[in-house]
């Protein structure tokens, strides 16, 4: 999971790379570098521990670079998100071979480079790092004999695992060499000059025109054109530019503090977003599956596959297609799915979900099913991503951008999608009717202003946030529906506070849990309006009876918990299956207010990057 | 989960109770009591905050109970629990009416209790304390006319919830009157006296003759007999009186220092047993089961019900169901399992997993099931336990009895039986060969020995726990058929320590809880030699470098990992389905050592119960 960024053309190198790295820092950032390349074939790297703007700090500071920028028009630049070898100098990215003749940047996991790194030593190198991707610098350098093309070419052939890679050499010099296998990868098309870039906003100050590559292909950039072929193959393929239509503006924190704020705020228009693309006339519209109703009416069984935030939109929607649709559902931790040997064929459906359609552990699930003949959809927020190329059919959320690491308003809008799937489904099957479908179609388009509501109130939350964020430990509970919700207010404390918060359904904490109780723990429990309400004041009247301190999340109206619980905040009345929408948004914000004062970094959490994309 | 003993018959009832309530003390102890009535029809009531320890010494230091120990024949005794109200004097059971003319003791939730008291109230009675139960004595007082058995019946007639009870009154003297629902109860028979009970090791001195008294029942006790009658009709009913086989000696700590280490270290025989009494001559019996193959390969599904550790062994019996007899399993958290609206019909298995086959939860969630006739059978280690009535048939782990709270030697019992549950519908199915069953059956056979290995290695545990018992966060991760042992690792570490530690699929740690690692961090991972290795071993990458402290449990042979790790446990190579078994005990001890290190109470942790009888 890191980022990589490489250009060739007629301008100065050294600023496109740093810009591009400061956009693609969301991939990782716990250490960076840069190689670039001059006329008279020589390689310079810049290498630091830290984030992007430690390397702006030492490329200023050594009167060197920016002196000679106007001498670099080739260059690789590489932000880091550690897997093999902890974050230092030396294990950053660029890495060299044992000349300094080649330069890599790398993103994804070598899985073999052990033995490949005994092979090489044997023959003679050296290695500096203890990182798996310095031994692709090495086997490169054994290969290289006149084309850098071919010596990558043939060194792959070599390597077992996932990569994204952009290699320069001086040796073939005028040219950037490119190749993906499981990693995102993108080249930018300008005028007569080139872009690489593990992602797109990384280059759309340059160009709009962009194409992805796809696993086992190889790139040649120089400044005249490009080139793009099989890896195993010898026969060039032509793909098509894609034009970008976002924003970078976009992208920016409009006046709050941070994106991931800003993001929550989103959520109402994001929410209303996302209905307004799939309902019209009333009627739900969704086409985009690409499947047709006697294809829907024939699925037997339902798989979500999904990792993190994602996984407890998967856990809800299981509730939802269960009780609504009758169809069985099971729910994978994708990372998990292909391991355990599923049993699924051509009568399964496969619903994948991932914000950033780049997420390693789904798309190694989604290859799985593709294998078993079963129908695959996505639910994601990445117009033209990885996973939405690899399914029939994609709903996509309409969220825009999120660029805050604990995803937010994806999620909100994952469970509008969701929802909306399920009615879709429910009415094609005939378990539900037009009335119904229209009544909860209704309460759905109030979600928005449901939402609001609850914004209007963050102060509440901000002030019970004074309260708890000292705090080492949190247990969150919740029942059936809501039971995700509780492990999704967990993860998000956990990712930006590094509290250490868990969930549990509340009916099984009296399994275990339960010996963590004492008079300094707070419990988050989230209590709606339902057959289960009584259960779940028993369960709190358990927390309460060993000293725990409640804070309730309830509907509007219900007085009886302000007498049983610590602290209460309310979310307005909605059908039950909403319920987790609004349920969200207290616990995000709870979240973020605690790892603000405790002086975190919420966009960008330690440890943790935007979009995984390594198994 | 609280303990209930009475006695009526011709001996002093103290002693009798006050060795009933040790006995139930795994039920709940954070308070007790007793009620004690005279000839003189007055009764008599101590109550205490604490361990029947200290009820012990509050009889001792007041000469009145002793000395009049000769007056007392009829009496009820009870062990808490908390669920609605603190622990404290005043909320100990038994609790009076008004007039203290009735004492009663329960077991259970009265789910309706809070309007039910403002009946009461607005009747004029005075509430003294803050539980549920006492509205039951109040409630009987009221339609208290002579009879105590009608008294009872017409209040239990307004009462929603679960219950067992048992009731004295001065005013229908020489009696108990008891009832129950879906809370456990037995009645001794002894020559002339009669037992109230929990359960059967609190009377098992006394008598070896017991009737498991069912949801619904009314029970009389009187010096000269006893009656059972449905509470809605007015016949009686005759019961079989079972005889109990069990040694009471067989219950005692046998020279450890706990009965969680002892049962730890009894697990290699509680295997042999399991195994021993299910295989004769390489073939597996499972008659038990009540399922002829017809039945057997009919089943289209496969639902798994458990709670706390129970739910562990469910989870890995998915994979091994999944894999070796190709037939789709979902598994359930019991007390989340009815709620959620499960797609099953007749076609459908339902295995209910119980170490005491009194689990609330899972009794509701196998009530459920009935409804729906799917067939139900249960993997249990008592013997004539409730879930073991409602279920066609019953896996029997042959562990013993289990006394520390958290559980051991139950769980690894459960995993053998549920592999040999494999083998045995894998052979039917037609997809195990007798040549690879009886492989895989050798593997099972020789487990025992592998555990005895480990056992003779617990010194390294203890020296782990050394380093790491002052921490006060824990990670355990794990995949695929390992994930499991993962959450019970945490859970085990989590009930006796009070450590708050978790656990993880370690392919999804990077998904969210990778933000919790730094250098303070021990993060114990799973590392069997399985197609997942290199996989596991980038995981454990990811965590050294951020820092974590990385404890191994390795296979033997495995010299790979010492340079990786901090700390290396090893347990013998086994074949890959049962290597959950052998990790487990490692992590047990660890969590052992490290909770006495603690100064925990080991086999009593706080909060917690050793079999759950609420929902």
């Amino acid at each position: 999971m890191c980022g990589i960024i490489g250009y060739i053309g007629k301008r100065p190198v050294l600023p496109i790379l740093i810009e591009g790295l400061e956009r693609l820092e969301y991939r990782g950032y716990d250490s960076a570098g840069i190689a670039l390349m001059n006329a008279k074939r020589e390689i310079n790297v810049l290498k630091v521990k830290g984030k992007i703007k430690d390397l702006k700090v030492k490329v200023e500071n050594d009167g060197y670079w920016w002196s000679n920028n106007h001498n670099f028009h080739i260059g690789l630049g590489h932000t880091r998100w550690a897997t093999h070898g902890r974050p230092c100098e030396k294990n950053a990215h660029p890495h060299l071979d044992c000349k300094g003749k080649i330069a890599l940047v790398h993103n994804g996991i070598i899985e073999n480079y052990k033995k490949l790194k005994e092979f090489l030593i044997s023959k003679g190198h050296r290695f500096n790092s203890d990182t798996d991707t310095e031994v692709l610098a090495h086997l490169i350098e054994e290969f290289m004999d006149g084309s850098l093309e071919d010596a990558v070419k043939n060194a792959l052939k070599k390597v077992k695992g996932s990569y994204a890679i952009g290699v320069i050499s001086i040796d073939d010099p005028n040219k950037i060499v490119a190749a993906r296998n499981e990693s995102p990868l993108i080249i930018g098309i300008g005028n007569n000059e080139y872009f690489l870039a593990s992602d797109v906003p990384a280059i759309l100050n340059y160009t709009r025109g962009v194409i992805y590559i796809e696993d086992g292909e190889l790139v040649v950039l120089d400044k005249k054109g490009f080139k793009i072929c099989p890896l195993r193959r010898k026969r060039e393929v032509k793909k098509d530019i894609v034009k970008i239509s976002w924003d970078v503006a976009s992208i920016e924190k409009n006046g709050y503090d941070h994106f991931m704020l800003k993001e929550i705020y989103e959520q109402p228009k994001a929410i209303r977003d996302t209905i307004k693309a799939k309902v019209c006339n009333g009627k739900i519209l969704l086409d985009e599956i690409n499947l047709s109703p006697k294809e829907l009416r024939k699925i037997k069984k339902v798989f979500i596959v999904a990792c993190g935030t994602s996984y407890h939109a998967a856990l809800i929607g299981k509730y939802m297609l269960e009780k609504l649709c009758l169809v069985p559902v099971e729910v994978d931790i994708a990372s998990e799915f292909r391991y355990r040997s599923p049993l699924l064929d051509k009568n399964s459906l496969v619903i994948a979900i991932s914000q950033s359609g780049e997420t390693a552990d789904t798309l190694g699930a989604i290859a799985y099913a593709k294998n078993k003949e079963s129908k695959i959809i996505s639910i994601c927020n990445v117009v033209g991503s990885s996973i939405t190329r690899c399914s029939q059919g994609t709903i996509y959320t309409h969220a825009g951008p999120e660029i805050g690491v604990a995803s937010t308003k994806a999620f909100t809008t994952q469970l509008a999608a969701l929802y909306l799937f399920c009615l879709y489904l429910g009415s094609i099957k005939g378990l539900i009717d037009q009335k119904t479908c229209k009544r909860c179609l209704k309460a759905l388009e109030k979600i928005p202003e449901d939402a609001d509501t609850i914004l209007k109130r963050a102060s509440e939350l901000d002030e019970l946030a004074n309260l708890f964020y000292k705090k080492s430990n949190f247990l969150y509970l919740g029942r059936g529906i809501n039971y995700p919700i509780a492990l999704e207010g967990a993860l998000k404390l956990k990712e930006i506070s590094y509290i250490h918060a868990e969930g549990y359904p509340a009916g099984e904490m009296k399994h275990g849990p339960i010996a963590l109780i004492d008079s300094s723990l707070p419990v988050v429990i989230l209590i709606p309006k339902n057959q289960l309400y009584e259960k779940i004041i028993s369960n709190m009247e358990e927390v309460k009876s060993r000293g725990g301190i409640v804070i309730a999340i309830a509907i509007e109206g219900d007085k009886n918990i302000i007498e049983k619980a610590d602290h209460v905040f309310y979310v307005p009345k909605v059908l039950n299956e909403l319920t987790p929408i609004l349920f969200t948004i207290p616990l995000q914000l709870l979240a973020y207010y605690i790892a603000v004062k405790r002086g975190c970094d919420v966009d960008k959490p330690r440890n943790l990057a935007k979009s995984v994309t390594v198994e």
